[in-house]
């Protein structure tokens, strides 16, 4: 049984957003990211994979399927599959989010 | 897009440990779990179907496997496809987690 504190995990790089891997599962990923100030993921689709942020600390905007919202600590959001989704730090601080896919991916 | 803000979601009962559901798609269900104190989700196990806790606060005894630990505000595990697993409240205050499962069960 793995116990994560998910703020010991924490990893930022000044060249892009940091994707951390907490679980990787046959039908999940759990995975933080990481991003400073101007950091983005930028927006792309899965075909048949739903994908849940959940935002630790900071602010982030949010795009899911040409919408756009700010979400800031304890805010949760869906990117079903098919979206066009993406995520980026438009702040001055840093952010991380809580982020889960299934299932796995199956490229 | 739908943005939960989690604290607003949170409904406790006397009766038993409250379930509320924030995603339910066709690859996951995304739930909050409130418990009030004495209050468990009794172990069980899904054959397919791996299930992460996140705890948002209080502090519960999550049981996977045969093995438990006492997992606080900002800690996460999983719990694999076909390990028993179970959570408790075991303080004398409230605790809440945001629980994700996927693949979505079967039956």
């Amino acid at each position: 049984m793995d116990v994560i504190r998910v703020f010991e995990k924490q990893q930022f790089a000044a060249e892009k957003m940091k994707k951390v891997g907490l679980f990787d599962t046959q039908n999940l990923f759990c995975d933080l990211y990481c991003l400073e100030p101007g950091q983005e993921q930028k927006s792309h689709t899965h075909a048949h994979e739903d994908k849940v942020y959940f935002v630790l600390e900071g602010k982030v905007r949010v795009r899911i399927g040409g919408d756009e919202k700010e979400l800031s600590a304890n805010m949760l959001t869906l990117a079903p599959a098919g979206s066009e989704h993406g995520v980026a730090n438009h702040t001055n601080t840093r952010s991380t989010l809580l982020v889960f896919m299934a299932p796995k991916p199956q490229h």
